[in-house]
C-alpha cells in the first residue's frame, strides 16, 4: 500500500527521470542525476526504485500514457476522421513545439534498450500495445457506424498509424524537424481513409 | 592516405562495433570489447577512431549504406512500384530472418544517440538525408516516365517510405515481430501507388 505522499514523490522521481533523458539520453542520465533533480535521498529512490532499470520501465508507462493522448487529453476518443486528423495534427505540433527536440519519447526510450534487457523490451512491447489497442478501439468504432467499409483490416491500420507516429518522432528527433511526422502521418491517414465507406 | 591493408583493419573495427552494437545496444558496448572482437591493440583502435563517438559515426555511416540497399544491391534502382514492392518484401524478409532482432539498425542508433551529442546527430540526419535521397530520385524517374501524375509531392512521399522504414524497423525489434514493418510499408506503398497515372 503506497501513501498519497509516497505517490507523489514516486511520480516526482519519475518526471526528473523523464526530464534528464529528454535531455542527455538513458545512457547519460545516472541514479544519481535523477537522486539530486528530484530532490529526494538515495535510501528513498531505492525505496521506489530497485535499479535504474525498474526507473526507466516506469519512465516507459508514464510516456506510453502521454503518447496516447499525445499530450492533448481533451482530445478524446478517435474514432472519426477528424479526430484521428487532429491527434494527427497535435503530434506534428508537439513534435515542432518544445516537446520534441530534448524531449523523453518512446521511440528515443525504444532505440536505447539494450537488446539484451528482456524485461524493459517486454514494458516497451506493452507500451506500443497499449497505444496501438487506443487507436484501434477508435477505427473499431468507425467501422460499426459505417464509415469505415468492413473489408478494412483494422490491425494493419492502427499499426499503421502507430509506426508512423513512432517513425516521424525518431526522424524528428535526429532531424530537428517537424517534416518527417508531417509525411509519415499524412501517409497513413491517407490509408486509413481510402477505406472510408 | 591510408593503405590498403589499414583500410581492412578499419573495416574490421566498424564491423566488430556494429555486430556488438546490435547486440548489447551503444550504450553497452565499450571500446575495449571492440578492441578485442576486432583483434587490434588498443592503438590500432585510437589511431583510427579517437573516441567512441568517432566510431559509432562510422558505424552510422555504414549502417546508412546497408539500409539504402536493404541488404540486397541487386534490388538496383527503386524506380518503379515492382522495385518498391520488391524492396518493401526485402525489408520485411530482413526483420523477420537473422538482421533483425539483434541486429545494429539505423532506429536503434538514432533512439539511443544522446540529444546534446551534436555530431553523432549531424551523421545521422546525413544518413536519413542520403537514404531519403536514394528513394526520391526512384520516385522522380517515374514521375518523369509517366508513372507518378506530376502533382505528386516526391519529398513528401520519400519522406513517407523512409519514416515508414524507421517505424517499422523500430517497433519490430522491440516487439520481435515483422508486422510493424509489414503494415508501416503497406500504408505508405499505397500512398505512393494512389498517385499512378
Amino acid at each position: 500500500m503506497i501513501t498519497r505522499k509516497g505517490q507523489a514523490t514516486r511520480e516526482r522521481i519519475v518526471d526528473a527521470a523523464a526530464t534528464l533523458i529528454g535531455q542527455f539520453g538513458v545512457a547519460g542520465t545516472s541514479a544519481d542525476d535523477i537522486r539530486k533533480t528530484a530532490g529526494v535521498s538515495g535510501s528513498q529512490l531505492m525505496h521506489y526504485f530497485g535499479s535504474k532499470q525498474a526507473l526507466v520501465r516506469a519512465v516507459i508507462v508514464r510516456q506510453s500514457e502521454s503518447e496516447a493522448s499525445v499530450g492533448h487529453p481533451m482530445l478524446g476518443p478517435l474514432d472519426s476522421f477528424r479526430a484521428l486528423r487532429g491527434w494527427a495534427d497535435a503530434a506534428v505540433e508537439n513534435l515542432a513545439h518544445g516537446s520534441g527536440h530534448g524531449a523523453c519519447t518512446l521511440a528515443m526510450l525504444a532505440g536505447s534498450t539494450s537488446p539484451g534487457d528482456e524485461q524493459t523490451r517486454d514494458e516497451l512491447c506493452s507500451a506500443f500495445v497499449r497505444l496501438q489497442s487506443r487507436l484501434l478501439e477508435g477505427l473499431r468504432a468507425m467501422r460499426d457506424r459505417g464509415d469505415l467499409r468492413p473489408e478494412a483490416d483494422l490491425d494493419e491500420l492502427s499499426m499503421a498509424l502507430l509506426t508512423a507516429l513512432q517513425g516521424g518522432t525518431l526522424l524528428g528527433q535526429a532531424m530537428q524537424s517537424s517534416t518527417p511526422m508531417r509525411a509519415s502521418l499524412n501517409a497513413a491517414l491517407h490509408h486509413v481513409e481510402s477505406f472510408a465507406a
